[in-house]
């Protein structure tokens, strides 16, 4: 069934549907400029939904006869499929679930793309206005929901879990439904399906009929992660660190399962983020949960951290093994907290702007040989810089294991290396190889992990 | 946390909250006549949802403290619950699911006793009068909704099956929901609960807001099948007969999951029905599903139909192994015909009003000792007609293991005698015995079954 | 275009659209025990919506080869029209407000003729089963919602008002609609159409999406005053004094504009009501009020009640003249003053149990000769019970006005007759004669106003 | 109650109530480039709605102490008032309608100004990016609708017309709500309030839930013409040509009620834009309406088109006097025809993309003394430029009449000159004096009119 195709005629579900001539101009640009290429690239990952692939390449390569093409309409728009996956349909029609992320990728690429580069208005390396920019394409995406009292839990961890694990991440999805509250991923499987899932029939039991299943994905990770069909709301941000920045401000809370290098890096983004000095009296709910086989993963991230970071990270966090009620209960009082906090400051619910976030953490930061080579990993900062670099580092890793580009220059110039203070990568390298043995580090395609880094100890400067 | 008791005052959800203070005073009646008894009794079986218990004495008994007030509002009713079971509550709200069945509840009790007894207008023996009930009763809950399209399949199979059996009607159900059909049970767990969860997920994957759940019971069985959280349609019938008419005027498909005598039960009432020549030309889509490791059961019983009711009846139902998909789309093709032909006809979608139920059929069917022995079980009769007495055979051995009263006549006398034809007899009491063994027999509380009939070869008139 | 008819077949609207077969024939049965007659009869008054005319009998004559035909179809009913009148259409096909009100029509005739007659439960003569069915109907009909705060303001009025009393009820209308009120009415033109067309601009500048336009009619009067087509909640109640407790059951306060012996039956009606012994400390708005040119009317009225019923009776309303801000005031200031009082009593917003209604105001007052000679109409009694026999006396004017059966007895056997208590039938007879001064009783058809009735000074028992 | 002034503070209705930081601070920012005095001068005008003003002026200086504040709120924004017109509240809160109104106008001249002046992308003089500006504002204003079916009927005329006149218009909006259209006007009292009024009580009697009432307007008219509160969704264009292009490039047909300057320039405007050569097959239903007493009116109109724009112009539209019903078919029908032709052709139902409109019509006309002086006003060109310059004629006088900057420099340099060829200035000169003796050139506050303009016969280059 994997390699039928199917051609077909879609309708728009939920969003964008009235484009200007210009805009579809715009999607049908094949050129460097034009957008057809970014559009039709996120369009075959959306309709890849249930494939395991971490292999963005492989993706787009193995559908090459794949076409997207708009078709004006008097009622609006439709969108035409050539050759497309066939398991995106039921008995020959697209299921609406995909039909809905089609629009949605096609409304954020053209909306991303609208904002001037070189206007007057917009810096781009101007913290406020990156900020601003998150703000807007979530504002237009329709994610910033004025009257909504704050539900929304962010669950991390890892797409390619183990079955017990997953089985997990469902139970505690469904105590969150039960108590109303919403989920939002980063729309890939594993951890980022199975709390929706959950979710799903806890929202079923309690009639929660607008239950928000929000998925927040960037271009360069979409093929590899795409989203699962209980994402109703589903947002491609330009790249990673807006990615992460869209995370933090739009959700209440956050859950985090075990994982891999990629977990720890979001783990690693958010205590940074929260040991800011400005945000010390911020309310957070932050739990990381698990099976009782994964206690011992989490004492692993939590020595990790106080030796990194020290006591007051891990004072930002609850380890709650094995309990989905309790963490839904913690999740739920945390928000509790949030709510009372906002309204204190009258900020708003659905946007956390008093949050503030340092532009180390904002700037993207493009993994290479020497800007690996360049972290500053030592000790001599303050707690949310150490995150910072470390966050880096991972990023970097990841990118070697998953992304395109990053296994590219892995491919080109070996593993990249990283370097600095013993005390900060004795640690490191110890959870790294931890992550090697419990088969974390699954590259695409390959039976064994052949590392895309490599510790280079002491030559930090 | 079962031993723990909550008391409440719930709103209404969803149906009748407008009461008259003449209903609000047949509802306190505690005298003979009066509601008071029948409804809590069902109240508590609603709030037991989730528990696992055959027994309805058992769960009466270790309640004897629970009870249930209407407290009259200036916007409606409110009830009042003291000493309630803890577990239809989460964090010491009610689940909203259970304040629906509650509801549900009270307009069914109290609307079935409006229907006069001895008015000019209603005759409790005629059939036409009997279906009309049924009708109304229907009508009343708003299960017959006028402006949709059929999309109702009935799943019928056992309340205590395994694991891996549930996990299968599962993913039946999402493969029904993915095709936009809904689902209605006997609303108790196992094969009634499992195709509505899966049904859930595949109706958010295709975002169909108005999805159907709907749990059909009666006041005999359901503290035994308390209805599941996720059945949003709770309707309670007067009588097994009525139910089971319910069932089949409401459907536009059956599927038939593995299960024991309850199913069997239903199996021969649904094929005594197809059967009568009126209802020769009636498209009505059966379909016998399950895993490989039960395509021996459904051997069995398609032996047992073939040994019994002749080829014919055979040629009514499709048996599909290990396939949901192709359950699903044999049910889809099915509900297709129906549509074709109930539009040719100009009969309503919402009931089946051309499928002629003999009276037999209708009858409430008391099993005691007395009628039991005299059940007509011999092949010199139609084969709608063998089937209707087999089917108060099973009746009256599901009521000696499960139903208050039909353990009561067996405590008190000894198992049921069943007596007839060899021919018939002989296949019988090999399936009930394959039945034994499967431990398809399951009685509450007991360990080994001591089975509530006894095979009398022979004795028959 | 006022002869064209039209044939056409309609769908259901908003209501009733599943029937069983029994209900089908019972509606197509033309015998006497049928129900055809009746829903022909009131069918056709309701498609006559906008035509002015008096007379039931002549409208049925000049429509004798209409004819209505139930159509069962797979989704529901239909209605096929046979020589329909053609203003209830544009161009073509029908309005929508008729098709709702045709459907109206149907639902609560097949209601109440299921109300079994001789069932134990159901006693005709008693007050307290009286009042059952009135809210049985009501309920039937959706009009009684629980989670509704009150705002119903019961407008009453002559149908056959002058184009600025029109004008004036309007702007009344505009300012309830303003504040967010909805309006009940007997649903004829006039002084019964003006609120609802005013309150209908007032709702859409307000946005108030489910405004209540409440049409409460009986069958004897629906053709004189067919139902206008803002009317979004039409009730037939199967007679007149039926309908008036419905009012007062329903409506949370009473506005009264100028009009002629309907609307002086109505004010006596609610005031022999409102004087009860029981009913003395419920607060229940009643304003009085018209243009300035409708002063002296008023005046007259007032001092009318104060001469028969007293000085207690005059606190009960307030007139108001041409200022419909302050009657919009009153009129919410009030209905809060209800809301208070039902809260505190426990009693629901959306049905007036708490109003004692004596019997003598339910019964049917069916006027011959002899049942109008045989009023009390003496001072020798309680005040509510004065009023009561007023009432009567103006129920037998009104019918002899414009009731088919009321205009046949006078045509047969002369004027009613009217006698008693002289300083009662004073003012009355002082009353009735500026009335026919005024023109306000208005005979259909015919030029000058032949009275009704006569009276018969001193003669009462 | 005009003096009376209210402060308040106002929740957000209906739209954009999520605004970013930035977006907060730019509507406070009382600079030069701030929109602070845009907001409030429009919110001003908003809320004086139903005061029959034409000055913007004067409304500004009565109304000093008007100050309007954001506030942002946990949930949303809000809006503090300071002095603000008693007259949009009632009994102190405010009418729903200018709640919505005040969020529409922050909607709107938040939007317009961001789209970045200087930005590559786009060019202020360039057709096509005007064409795309004005799509981009009504998409983000919610008035482009992609699944409705076309029904929107644009209707024009004067503002400060006779009682008559408007009873007129409101009846033909009844009938134009009982066929199921909408309205779109300019949005102020008279011929723009009319047809809304009546469209209402139709639509209610279709039960039409989705009725449009939308008003377009612009920052320099609207002080002189408040939207009414039925509009129920308002558009604030960035200037009166943008305005008159969204008009018909949003409608499917137009009705002309009598009027003055304003409407004959409206008539000019879409006349020379249906004669321009590409737009000959567009079918574009145009229907001038008035009662018996306007069709003199009507006459002179026509009259004055075919000497100035010859008779193929003159078959652009129908004049139907005094027969509402014919209106509407005549509209109904049109529009069914640009249902038919916008299918065939591919093209948006909501918005008119075919449609050729000369840069001429797009670009903003500054009438000035020397402006208008130069206006080519002779015949040697084609139809539809000899229409554009009359229109810029027409533009400049109701400029003098009633916009702030064009009564500011009457009163400075006295009326504007015009000039050109007598066969055209002739009629044109009768006209405008047919105008002053209907009193159709109603000066505000002004007794007699003293024109704003002076013919100069001849002197034209």
């Amino acid at each position: 069934m994997k390699e039928t195709r199917i051609n077909a005629l879609v309708s728009p579900e939920g969003s964008l549907e009235v484009l200007s001539k210009q805009e579809v101009d715009r999607l049908k640009d094949k050129s460097e400029g034009g957008l057809y290429r970014l559009f039709r690239q996120c369009a075959l990952a959306v309709l890849n939904t249930g494939i395991e692939t971490d292999d963005c390449k492989t993706l787009m390569e193995s559908h090459a006869d794949f076409d997207i093409r708009l078709v004006p309409q008097p009622r609006g728009l439709k969108l035409e499929l050539i050759n497309a996956p066939a398991h995106a349909f039921v008995d020959g029609s697209m299921l609406r679930a995909n039909r809905e992320h089609l629009f949605s990728v096609l409304r954020d690429i053209l909306y991303t793309s609208s904002i001037p580069r070189t206007a007057d208005g917009f810096r781009r390396d101007d913290p406020e206005d990156i900020t601003n920019l998150i703000f807007h394409i979530l504002r237009n995406a329709g994610v910033l929901q004025a009257g909504r009292q704050p539900d929304t839990v962010v669950c991390w961890g890892g797409h390619s879990i183990n079955r017990a694990e997953y089985d997990y991440s469902k139970v505690v999805g469904h105590e969150l439904g039960l108590r109303g509250l919403s989920i939002c991923t980063g729309c890939g499987p594993g951890a980022m399906k199975g709390p929706m899932k959950g979710a799903t029939i806890g929202h079923a039991k309690q009639r929660v009929a607008n239950g928000r299943y929000i998925g927040i994905t960037e271009p360069a990770i979409i093929g590899a992660e795409a989203p699962n069909p209980i994402v109703n709301e589903l947002v491609i941000m330009p790249d990673i660190e807006k990615r992460l920045e869209a995370f933090v401000r739009t959700g209440h809370g956050v859950i985090v399962f075990p994982g891999g290098v990629g977990t720890a890096e979001e783990i690693l983004y958010l205590l940074g983020i929260l040991l800011h000095p400005d945000n010390r009296d911020l309310p957070f709910p932050l739990v990381f949960t698990g099976r009782q086989e994964n206690a011992e993963y989490f004492e692993m991230i939590d020595r990790f951290i106080r030796q990194a970071l020290g006591e007051e990270a891990a004072s930002k966090y609850d380890i709650i093994i094995d309990d989905p009620v309790r963490v839904a209960q913690t999740m739920k009082h945390g928000i509790d907290e949030v709510v009372t906090f906002r309204r204190a400051m009258q900020d708003a619910y659905y946007f956390n702007w008093m949050l503030n976030i340092d532009p180390v953490f904002q700037m993207p930061f493009e993994p290479t040989h020497e800007s690996m080579r360049a972290l500053e990993l030592h000790q001599d900062q303050p707690a949310h810089l150490i995150a910072a670099n470390l966050r880096k580092a991972f990023s970097g890793i990841v990118a070697g294991n998953v992304k395109e580009q990053g296994i590219r220059q892995i491919q080109q110039k070996g593993p990249f290396e990283i370097s600095g203070d013993p005390q900060l990568l004795a640690p490191l390298e110890q959870m790294l190889e931890a992550f090697v043995t419990q088969n974390r580090m699954k590259l695409p395609g390959s039976v064994a992990y052949s590392p895309s880094y490599r510790i280079v100890q002491g030559a930090a400067a």
